[in-house]
C-alpha cells in the first residue's frame, strides 16, 4: 500500500493531495485534552511512550489525515543538554535563560541519550499502530529557533534576546549553535532508527533574521544536520519549514538539500511555485486564522492554496500550527473541501 | 538652505545621506524620560503642543538629525473617532475591543477636529522652531494597523483578531477601513497645513497578512489616502511603511503612489534595490538590535545598509523603531558611521 505523503516527497504528484496539520495532536481535540490532563504536566505527557502515541494516533483516527506527526516539543533538546525546562499552563515554556559564554561552556556536548530514550520508544509504538499508508513523521526545532528560547528562557515576540546575543558573542553563539547541530542529528538519527519516515526541521523563527544572519543561523546549520542525518541514514527525507524566510527560501532549498519545503501562510504563492515548488515538493500555505474562522473564508482560502500548488507535488497543510479554539467541524469542512468528498 | 530628506524625496541622491531613526523622541532619551514624567500620562503628552513639540525636537537638538517626526500616537485616531484609549505604563496601549458590526455601526464617521487640534498645533511649535535644513514630517498609522488595535483592544503578537474579525465579517470591516481611511486623510491634510513637509504612513503589522488580504487591506486603503491627501495638497510628499510586505513591496509601491518606501530590517537588498529602488526612494532597513548592540555588529551592519542603497536615493534610517534600552553612544557611533565624521 502506497504512502501518500511519502510519494510527493519522492516527487510524485498525488491527484488528492495528501493532507496532514502541523499540531494535529492539539487542545482543540478533547482526547487530546483528556490525556493532557491525565499526564499531569506537558513534559510528562511527551516522556511517556504510551501517552504521547495515544495523542499522536488521535487526529489520524479521528480525521484519517495522511501523516501522523509525533508529539513532542522542540525544546526536549535543551532538556536533554542540561538545561531546566518547564511548561507553565496557558504561558508556555520557561527555561534558565542562557546568559554569556560562560553558561554556554558550560552546556553538555552530547545529548543525554537517557532523556530522548522515551521519544524513540513513543515513536515505536506509534509505528506499530499506524493504518499501512499513513506516513510517520518525526521532527526537531532547527537550532536558531532552539537557541532563542534558551537564550530568553521562554517564548518572545520578536527573539530579541537571542538576536542580541548572537550580534554581541557571535563566537559564544556559534559554540551553542554547533553543540544544537550535533544533538539535532543524533536525535533525527534516533528517531529514524526507531521507525519515522521522514522528519521536519522547525526553524519557526527564521523570519526574524536579515540576510547575513539567516546564512549564518540558519541555512548553515540546518545544511549541517542534513547532511549528518544523511550520512547515518542514506536517503532519509527531510522537510524544512524556515518559517517567515521569504526571500531567503530559494538558497535554503539550493544549500541545505531539504527535500520539501513547508510554507507559512505569508509567502507570496507565484514566487513559491516559480522558486520554490519547481525545484521540491511543498507543504503547508492555508492560514490557520483561515481554518479558524471556517464558513466562506476556510473555502476560499483552501480553494486558493489548492490553486496554487495541487498542479505539481504538493501536501496540503497549514502554514503554521492548528490554532486551540479551532472548531473539529472546520477541520471536517477542510478535509472534504480539499479530499472532495 | 536645502533640505536633504525632502530632496532625497524628490529622487535627488545625496553624497552624505541624511539620517533620520524611527521612535527617535523616545526612552532612550534622559530629557524625553523627563518631560514624559512631567507630563503624567502618554496622551497627555502627545495631547499638550508644547510638550509634545519639546520631545519632537529633542533628538534634532541633540544629534542633528535631517528630519524632525512629529511625536504623537497612531492611536490618536480611534480616540478621534470615539473610542477609549489609554496606555498602561510598561503594557502599551488599551481600547475598548471592537467585537462585531454593531460596534462598528457606532463609531463617528468623522474623526472629532477638536481632538486632533492640538497636534496641529504641535506641529506650527516644533516648524518655527526647527533648523531651515530640517525637514518636518508628519504620520499616521495605516488603516489595518490601527484596525488590529481597534479590534484587540490591544497590541497581540499575531493581530489574529482582526484578521480573525477581517475573515469573518468582511463587510463590517471593510466599513471600519474606510471610515479610517477618510480619518487619516483629514488628519494628514491637517497635518500639511500646519506645516508638516512630508508624511510617513506606518503600517507595522502589514507582514501578517496573506497575499489577498494585502492588497484588500494594505494596498487599496493606502492607495485611497494617498489619492485623498494629494487632491486636498497638491504633490503632497508620502513615505509608505509596509513592514515585513516583502514580495508584496513593488505592487504597493506601484499602486499606492506613495513617493518613497520605509524598508525594515528583513527585507532582501538585492530584491529591495532591484524592485523598490529602482522606482523611488528608500529609507530604513538598519536592524535596531544591531544598534543596540553596538560595537563592531553595528559598524557592519550600518555599512551594509549604506553599501546596499546609497548609491541611489536614500534616506538612512532603522528598520523599526529604536529600542527604548539603546545607548546613546552607540546612536553616536551610528552618526559618526554613516556621516563619516
Amino acid at each position: 500500500m502506497k504512502k501518500s505523503v511519502l510519494e510527493v516527497l519522492n516527487g510524485h504528484r498525488q491527484t488528492v493531495p495528501p493532507v496532514w496539520m502541523m499540531r494535529q495532536a492539539g487542545r482543540y481535540l478533547p482526547e487530546y485534552r483528556a490525556v493532557r490532563e491525565k499526564a499531569g504536566s506537558f513534559l510528562k505527557l511527551c516522556f511517556t511512550p504510551e501517552l504521547a502515541a495515544e495523542v499522536t494516533l488521535q487526529p489520524v483516527r479521528r480525521f484519517g489525515f495522511d501523516a501522523a506527526i509525533l508529539f513532542s516539543d522542540i525544546l526536549v533538546i535543551p532538556h536533554a543538554l542540561g538545561r531546566t525546562v518547564t511548561f507553565v499552563e496557558g504561558e508556555g515554556p520557561r527555561l534558565d535563560p542562557l546568559k554569556d559564554a560562560l553558561a554556554v561552556g558550560k552546556l553538555k556536548k552530547v545529548a543525554d541519550g537517557s532523556v530522548l530514550a522515551p521519544i524513540y520508544e513513543t515513536v515505536r509504538l506509534v509505528k506499530a499502530a499506524l493504518p499501512a499508508n499513513t506516513t510517520l513523521i518525526g521532527f526537531c526545532g532547527a537550532p536558531w529557533t532552539v537557541a532563542t528560547y534558551m537564550v530568553a528562557g521562554h517564548g518572545t515576540t520578536d527573539q530579541a534576546p537571542a538576536r542580541l546575543f548572537a550580534y554581541q558573542q557571535p563566537e559564544a553563539f556559534a559554540q551553542m549553535i554547533d553543540i544544537l547541530v550535533e544533538a539535532s542529528v543524533t536525535y533525527l538519527v534516533g528517531q529514524f532508527e526507531a521507525g519515522v519516515e521522514a522528519v521536519q526541521i522547525f526553524d519557526t523563527w527564521a523570519g526574524v533574521l536579515p540576510a547575513d544572519e539567516f546564512e549564518r543561523w540558519c541555512i548553515a546549520p540546518t545544511q549541517k544536520i542534513v547532511a549528518g542525518v544523511r550520512a547515518r541514514v542514506p536517503g532519509a527525507k527531510i522537510i524544512g519549514f524556515p518559517r517567515g524566510a521569504g526571500f531567503g527560501l530559494p538558497v535554503y532549498v539550493e544549500r541545505t538539500g531539504v527535500d520539501a519545503v513547508s510554507l507559512d501562510w505569508s509567502i507570496d504563492r507565484d514566487f513559491a511555485r516559480e522558486k520554490i515548488q519547481s525545484r521540491v515538493p511543498v507543504q503547508g500555505n492555508l492560514d490557520p486564522l483561515a481554518l479558524r474562522a471556517g464558513g466562506a473564508a476556510l473555502d476560499r482560502a483552501a480553494d486558493n492554496v489548492m490553486h496554487a500548488f495541487s498542479p505539481k507535488p504538493f501536501i496540503f497543510n497549514l502554514g503554521h500550527g492548528i490554532l486551540p479554539d479551532t472548531p473539529i467541524a472546520h477541520v471536517e469542512q477542510m478535509l472534504k473541501r480539499v479530499r472532495g468528498n
